[in-house]
């Protein structure tokens, strides 16, 4: 007999608590206690892409010496709140796997190759987790920092051979049924921009969504059915939000963006299940960007704190927060003026993105050496600004990169404010690293302390007590 | 009331075991149960010096395609016998700890600047631990594969201004009255390469200890006070001894230092206490050399299955699993071959010390080929091999490095090496990531999710039950 079933039927499952009271237990037990003989109405999974475990420490070490306040997620850590497990995050076809194999693995439950969602070897499908939910009579949503249609939202509600069909992904969405969906990625909903010319913001008016297009829209709009994009691909970076008031005013946080998806589904009697994506924590990491990586993983856990403020209320919901895989190790590196240097970041106005997208190849050296310094505060010194004019002259190879579309000098640009921020990388890309995985709330006290990607699956099913998990 | 006196005084101590199985808790609680009413009268306190989070990952992933085998240190955790916390171990005087430091806020308590052991700011020194654990009437012991008077044992065993005094630090053991002392460090005490000449192995004799200088003798030594001494400064790389019968008859394994140790101490009537590191996989991540690196962690891992088989036996063992700090956060990094680079690992023979120590600027493009291609089974470039020579000919600005007393091309032969295994570094230095810590038996449930490095100190007063730890 299962625990769970042991709780629904058996005359301690009450009991259970009283005696545990009496038995003067640790806090840890008594937390422990307190959630284990109730399910989760609600689930909100929360997934920082691409966070190393150097990324969850800078940003908390970052919050503290800023604003004297550590980080939500470390906070639950320190206060006793959730259980932890490291995670092997490994796909089918590598030990380093891709978003798309890493959401698939928790959102259909199997290991499948880098690069599809939800697709075996040999084509065989495996049905996507919020699928089942909302066949299970829950409301179902997506929140993400970069394109809706992209690999982690994707993974957890649709099957596609190729994570780079976005286009085919939004079409995919229509039919779904799902209640909330916000990001970015206009390119693959706006007639303008898709190759098919298809309106697809029309299709879902259509399917009674209201649709929206920047924040003040987003936030004033009814708490019914809802499509909000932002932006045409990745909404802009936390750093460049924060210092430039158009931005503001056109993009939601995430924080703003979860609250919206909460305030939407929360109504919702057999309850909800949402994910929310800190996506450009793993686009700003691909770019050894570590301004753009920490304020964006500060920006994660705001939304961190708005799910936990939820549940705490709410007493039915299991929060679940983790990331898909590392992404370049970053870490603040050993040397007699790391504090200073690192403490820099403190007053960084922009990202490197900000930086390196303006700069054009007839500007100069001093303007490079401005713009730079208008950025993050310090200055560069002069062959340091040509190394990266050279770039933009033809120069120098163009850099490659995942989001790097214009072959700009991301790396050296990271090499060069290394000297003033102390902050490394291993390279551009993913990394093989066992992750944090860490939940709050009913059924977490069942998490192990070392979990494999797809076992998420079933325990999402089993938590929330959608009981035919094993016959899907 | 505190949980510890209530247990002990109290009627409830051995009935809460019963209530609990009574509930049906899960697993992990009667887990947990099972030693929250026991003291620990041992403990032993494992140390794998710079272990990134990517090291424990490497391993344990290298050990499972070698052996069919996971590691045994997060074997604990797939079982559910540990508890878990990360840990920050800061310095007072920097984000980003050294060795002394970090062992200094274990061993005293308190967060010190890089640099000194057990003393602060304006001189004040603060008590180690295996001091009062001695002064109690248990047994001490410290084991290591770098030199006994090395930062990470003696932060637990001395105070002294500066780490670099290790024969002011051999001289302070003689005194200290510790059971056991196992590792390398031949350099600080032997009369021929001491600066003040004089013979430590005399000295430690005149206190009764038996002194042995090789592995053989130290197995057949009589289970009494021991000191060893096994190599000038640190041992020889765990992939080096694996592969060269000389070292493996000279040099005892960090496993089998830990058995000796416990067997040397577990009779004792008040118990023991043993601090043991792999200091050696810090030495590897200065040297950015994967192999060295990956060998070595697994070798501490076969310690720390020698301590967790006695602890499970023994029921009154506390085991602590931890690192002092990240060191250069390898990875495995993403890419189309990762799996087939990585296991090449699985044929390394040597480390790239011994790559690099033997080659000189007489040797040829071809004779450095050879040596590359015996060590780690693949074949380098011409031209590879040719920048590698250029350092022992001059042309190149010769390498810095912590433990690179030569100056030799560790960083470039790393570089090589990265197409070939798919393992990457941020630095050849420390880095500022929180860190992994487990603990298994007595008091370990009382462990919280988050620390803070001076809270083990307490801690391991507190598991102990000696009961003044707070006026010391």
């Amino acid at each position: 007999m299962n625990r769970r079933k042991f709780f629904k039927n058996g005359a301690l499952a009450t009991a259970g608590v009283g005696l545990l009271g009496a038995c003067n237990q640790t806090e840890q037990i008594t937390r422990l206690e307190q959630t284990s003989n109730k399910k989760a109405k609600n689930i909100i999974f929360l997934v920082s892409d691409g966070m190393s475990q150097g990324t969850l420490t800078m940003a908390d070490t970052l919050k503290q010496r800023m604003y004297g306040k550590a980080s939500v997620w470390l906070d639950l850590y320190r206060n006793n709140k959730v259980q932890r497990a490291l995670m092997d995050m490994a796909s089918e076809s590598s030990l380093v796997t891709d978003s798309a194999a890493a959401a698939s693995s928790w959102g259909g439950g199997h290991r499948i190759p880098n690069g599809g969602i939800n697709v075996g070897r040999g084509g065989v499908e495996h049905k996507p987790i919020w699928q089942k939910f909302l066949q299970a009579g829950k409301k179902a949503g997506i929140v993400t920092t970069v394109p809706i249609t992209h690999a982690t939202p994707a993974g957890f509600c649709i099957n596609s051979t190729s994570r780079n069909d976005q286009e085919g992904i939004a079409e995919k969405y229509l039919n779904l049924g799902l209640s909330v969906m916000l990001g970015g990625g206009q390119d693959y909903f706006d007639t303008s921009s898709r190759k098919d010319g298809k309106n697809l913001y029309q299709a879902f008016s259509d399917k009674n969504y209201t649709v929206v297009n920047n924040r003040i829209d987003m936030l004033n709009s009814a708490n019914t059915k809802l499509l909000g994009v932002f932006d045409s691909s990745g909404l802009a970076y936390s750093l460049d939000r924060n210092n430039d008031k158009a931005i503001e005013k056109q993009t939601p946080t995430l924080a703003e963006m979860t609250q919206k998806a909460i305030d939407v589904m929360k109504s919702s009697e057999e309850g909800f299940v949402l994910q929310v994506e800190g996506g450009k924590v793993d686009w700003a990491a691909h770019a050894n960007d570590a301004g753009a990586l920490i304020y964006d993983q500060m920006a994660f856990d705001d939304a961190v704190e708005v799910a936990i403020n939820f549940a705490e209320k709410d007493e039915e919901t299991l929060v679940i927060i983790t990331t898909d895989h590392g992404n370049s190790n970053p870490g603040i590196m050993y040397g007699k003026d790391v504090n200073t240097n690192f403490d820099r970041l403190q007053s960084f106005k922009h990202s490197n993105d900000w930086i390196l997208q303006e700069i054009t190849k007839n500007d100069t050296v001093e303007q490079v050496r401005e713009r730079v310094e208008y950025a993050n505060n310090f200055g560069i010194s002069k062959a340091q600004a040509q190394s990266i004019l050279d770039y933009y002259k033809g120069l120098e190879k163009p850099e490659q990169g995942l989001y790097n579309y214009k072959k700009l000098p991301f790396k050296l640009l990271s090499e060069i404010q290394q000297a003033y921020h102390s902050v490394g990388w291993i390279s551009t890309n993913h990394s093989g690293d066992f992750v944090e995985l860490a939940m709050y709330g009913p059924y977490s006290d069942q998490l192990n302390t070392f979990v494999r990607n797809t076992d998420l699956h079933n325990f999402m099913l089993k938590a929330a007590e959608v009981e035919d998990f094993a016959t899907y």
